[in-house]
């Protein structure tokens, strides 16, 4: 059968059964310590136990994958930062000297790069995954940043790329580098969300204040262009390769049944538009912070959800994804590890 | 010169020097990130750095101590276990299977038991430290809980443990068990935040109204008893065993010019007993989150600090301290791991 190429089917994703819930909080009751006593981190054991459909979740292996790619909306002069810096933060990354590494070492995780759509050739890395859709998204507020069939080459690959991850870990992260995906996100969230347009744009990774006015007319520009609201659209008209690869990711690891760690405001649209696609992927999507980006918790608000840390970053590249990860593995091991209350008074 | 046996001197404690406070956001803000973009683990590196007195901190290796100690004050009803819980958990720390274990598994974080004042003998191993004062504190709502002599003693040993644990970790972290601890605490609070002592009570690990309304009678018949507000007589008249140790463990730790970090309502009694005693001992210590015990936040207010997690956790045992390890291995990493942006954009 030709499928095609102007729409994309979500891969099958099962809603969590509920029907477990019960047995993993009476399990958690059980636990050598009073019930409720760990708060969301019992809460969070409960999730993970609906994701694996298990009593028994592991969360040990977390693997980052920094999704990367460039936006013509730069040109509009969104960003303070050049598209060059995106080619030189993904060198950074893959020499480990960036600061997504150095949480990462604190925490264990594994990180890779993919090249969703960075806007130069780059030279083969054991730790890059050259996953290109196109050397930059295009020019948002003068056309749509990707074609369908980008958009829905962007999320199959998405969601190959975070199924071989899990391969080898029990807990997909993203996060992303791209300069100007503050904007990308921000049209993405106004009409996903949706909110109005002036509750979704935020400074960014930085803007004084004539920044951020050409910051805001260049997205009103791009949302005045196109009146896309349905999911795949808005991915293709204001996305761009690496949110839209990243929504595929989350659909992926969701297929999968593992959890995702979703990081700040440009992960977090990237899940939103998953989660429009795919409703049950929402299941499977553990935020991680929320951020100091201005239209975050709104975001946050609009998918229902609640973060786990709140430490006022706003960087990306997977920082508070990473940060999150021991909370996710600690939340397992009290499912896997504890002894009975039974046991110990015996 | 012979000490007199009812005072305590605290060790010499170095306030951090400020003046290194701009050297250190001149580093951070020269990395390859927007400056303030990591948010408050930038703040935390600073603090890292200020404590370390150097632009290179380490915490990478944090080692938690896990106090135990017993409370006459139970003879009152004021928990609903029975004190041999404290014995039961402390033989649950050493076999690994107690939740602070589950978590510290996955933060990478090294854990001991000291024995300051378990109210049973207990046997030998590799993991416990002997460092009992006596049988379990005196039922403050009767007599002090210890002497003088006795409060001298459990300071000098935690001064004395903490340095040893800091001679293979970077990081002190503290927690501690004991049933009845969270009456003793807020006794504590009321007389050294100061607050009200209905602001100070709350369920502990769990009570109904019934078992809440005899912890609150008998806290109140040991206020009545002793009017102590001086923090050494307050440690001696309500602290007991293991808080004044943890108090001593603080003040150790900020005269090795390493940072603590305080678990919830129960060490950060401790806390504020070491920095009445010593108040530069602030300057040391990283409160890792707030608890869902009713009088922390109010504690933590009246220290004029802010935690770092706040998952509702209110079990004790070091559960909140090592969650928090890996947000200042990640902060000190940002100093020492990360390029400056001047050699990236080269």
């Amino acid at each position: 059968m030709e499928t095609d190429p102007m729409t994309f089917v979500p891969p099958s994703i099962a809603a969590v059964d509920r029907t477990l819930e019960p047995k993993l909080r009476a399990k958690l009751d059980g636990k050598a310590k009073p019930p409720g006593s760990l708060g969301r981190i019992e809460d969070l054991a409960v999730r993970l136990g609906l994701i694996a459909d298990s009593l028994a979740p592991r969360a040990g292996r977390t693997a980052l994958l920094v999704f990367a790619g460039d936006h013509g909306l730069t040109q509009e002069g969104v960003s303070s930062y050049p598209s060059a810096v995106t080619v030189a933060m993904v060198g950074l990354f893959l020499s480990g000297r960036s600061s997504v590494n150095a949480f990462a070492k604190a925490t264990g995780v594994s990180v890779k790069v993919v090249d969703a759509g960075v806007a130069a050739d780059l030279p083969a890395h054991p730790d890059l995954i050259d996953a290109k859709v196109r050397l930059g998204g295009r020019n948002a507020a003068r056309e749509a940043a990707l074609t369908p069939q980008e958009t829905r080459l962007a999320l199959t690959r998405g969601i190959e790329i975070a199924g071989r991850a899990l391969d080898e870990a029990d807990v997909l992260a993203i996060g992303e580098m791209g300069i100007g995906n503050s904007s990308a996100a921000a049209l993405m969230m106004h009409r996903l969300a949706p909110a109005p347009l002036n509750a979704c744009v935020g400074q960014g990774t930085g803007h004084d204040a004539e920044g951020l006015a050409r910051k805001t007319a260049a997205i009103a520009r791009a949302a005045a262009r196109s009146d896309a609201e349905d999911p795949f659209s808005v991915l293709a008209e204001f996305g761009g390769c690496e949110i839209a690869m990243m929504a595929g990711a989350v659909l992926g690891a969701a297929a999968r049944r593992r959890p995702v760690l979703v990081d700040g405001f440009i992960a977090s649209a990237a899940a939103l538009a998953a989660v429009r696609l795919a409703p049950e992927a929402l299941d499977y999507c553990v935020f991680a912070h929320g951020s100091a980006e201005k239209g975050h918790a709104a975001m946050l608000t609009a998918l229902g959800v609640e973060p786990l840390l709140d430490l006022g970053l706003r960087l990306g590249e997977g920082t508070g994804s990473v940060l999150a990860a021991p909370l996710l593995a600690a939340a397992a091991n009290l499912l896997t590890d504890v002894a009975d209350l039974a046991d110990v008074l015996g």
